[in-house]
């Protein structure tokens, strides 16, 4: 097949993407574009940030995330990067390998946060507390962190990699609980607030997983292609397969079911008024809805 | 496995049925108990209706509308049936031949409406109107005479036999697409509306194709056991098998998927306040929203 883009100028070259929720077919250099247009307009159409704001990244050595890292830089953004050594045995130390080296390769800064340092390492974690699931005491811990490390670094923006099927996934689990309290926050811009919360911004929420890993890879970025060893199972994950199952049938539906969302249920149950009181966690300050918050929880468990 | 009723009275007797979602395994006569049960308590929780209404069951000839047929007469409620002859081939021909069997068994009144008389067969219909999709048509033209039907013939409820996985493939599509307006009105009872519009309820919507069909044969009914020839490939049947693939790996989803969007959801997006202002047909003086009705205007379209 040829590229699409290619043949209004009348070139016949071979495309090697097929994108079938746009009825798109595009080669190497077109798809290239595409992609980085895509982000683009997300960026602007969401104020996301401008090229002013100081952007942290978050990075954890995969696809999305090495991705994202390189396309905002391409794209002419101030984007340092933050990667969370969670210390999940090889994985962990494989993942902060190739994000030392990428990060010398696009000659950017790089923090790093070591959990071993901090609390623990997140299997530790896990032996300890195992009644918790281990991936939502993992993702408690990572925004923490994260945001903390955005204020004190000196950044203004957290930016994550989360992509169509990620976002989806939860959408499509929040839709059949019916869970509104938690759709009244899927926004792919969570606003500052105060000095309590950085923004919060997800620029690759309008494409998919394949799309991300086609970028990644046509840029000649090395990304750990290993799934954290504790994602095996996961819910999101068997949603992801079902999410896959429909877009087969039915082009286009992925992008339709978060574009629609957001255009049509969104405005109706978001509570953009709503002027929240910030408590304080009392050992660490960070913000928090209790007296002491998850993170500092954590560590008391662990008699840290 | 033993029956869980049972058991709890001490008797080993097996079960016939199990029930996944509801963790429950069961023999005949404590499944035919416990669907009973619950077809009455959806009666009483949705206030459809009290032995005192004259009901009118739209009967097809499939196992959901014969076996709400029986139950509802089974349960002591004043049930008669409809049925439209759609004069779709052997499939109408042998389903009006088992209705009309059915209702001497039960003993109750039966109504056919014989659409080759009132317009022509559907296979005409879809014929001279091939860019319409022949299950919009015949929904437009069966919605409008079940109404119509019931008014005229002294009822005042409309009982049809959707059941939970025909309802949550609507509810589905609708939040695939965020289609709030059509999600605003998905509700088990449309309220009756001044002298055009009979109340219409589904005391099925709480329970599965397949506890139906289970309930419909330990009761010994015959039923047409083909699907209408035009319903191949519909999209709700996609939709059906896809929820159906879901409702595998979580048992108990396509029920809470539906309680909770009437409990959370639809309060939130029902215009129940809104007074609508009803406009009459100018040929027929049915309800329309415009005009000419979409009956009146098939009929015109084929010069009748």
């Amino acid at each position: 097949m040829n590229c699409k883009i290619c043949k209004t100028k009348n070139i016949s070259k071979d495309a090697i993407v097929n994108l079938p929720a746009y009825n798109l077919s595009l080669c190497k250099d077109h798809f290239i574009e595409w992609f980085e247009r895509r982000i683009e307009n997300t960026i602007k159409e969401f104020h996301m940030f401008t090229k002013k704001d100081k952007i942290l990244v978050a990075v954890s050595g995969g696809k999305d995330s090495l991705g994202l890292w390189f396309v905002l830089n391409k794209l002419g953004y101030n984007a340092d990067g933050l990667h969370i050594d969670l210390g999940i045995y090889d994985y962990s130390q494989k993942s902060r390998e190739i994000i030392e080296k990428f990060s010398k390769t696009i000659n950017r800064k790089l923090y790093i946060i070591d959990l071993k340092k901090e609390i623990r390492a997140i299997p530790e974690i896990k032996e300890k507390l195992p009644k918790k699931p281990t991936c939502s005491i993992c993702g408690t811990i990572k925004r923490y962190y994260m945001n903390k490390a955005t204020k004190e670094y000196g950044y203004n923006i957290l930016a994550t990699a989360h992509n169509l099927d990620d976002e989806i996934s939860v959408l499509f689990g929040n839709t059949l609980n019916w869970n509104i309290e938690y759709l009244s926050r899927q926004y792919p811009v969570l606003m500052e607030y105060k000095d309590a919360f950085v923004r919060k911004v997800k620029p690759y929420f309008k494409v998919t997983e394949k799309e991300s890993a086609i970028y990644t890879f046509l840029n000649g970025i090395k990304y750990i292609e290993e799934e954290c060893p504790f994602s095996k199972g996961a819910v999101s994950l068997k949603y992801k397969e079902i999410l896959g199952i429909i877009e087969g049938q039915f082009p286009g539906t992925k992008i339709k079911f978060f574009n629609n969302f957001l255009k049509k249920l969104y405005p109706l149950i978001s509570n953009k008024s709503e002027e929240k009181e910030i408590k304080r966690c009392k050992i660490c300050n960070e913000p928090s809805s209790l007296d002491i918050c998850a993170v500092c929880n954590i560590k008391m468990k662990l008699n840290i």
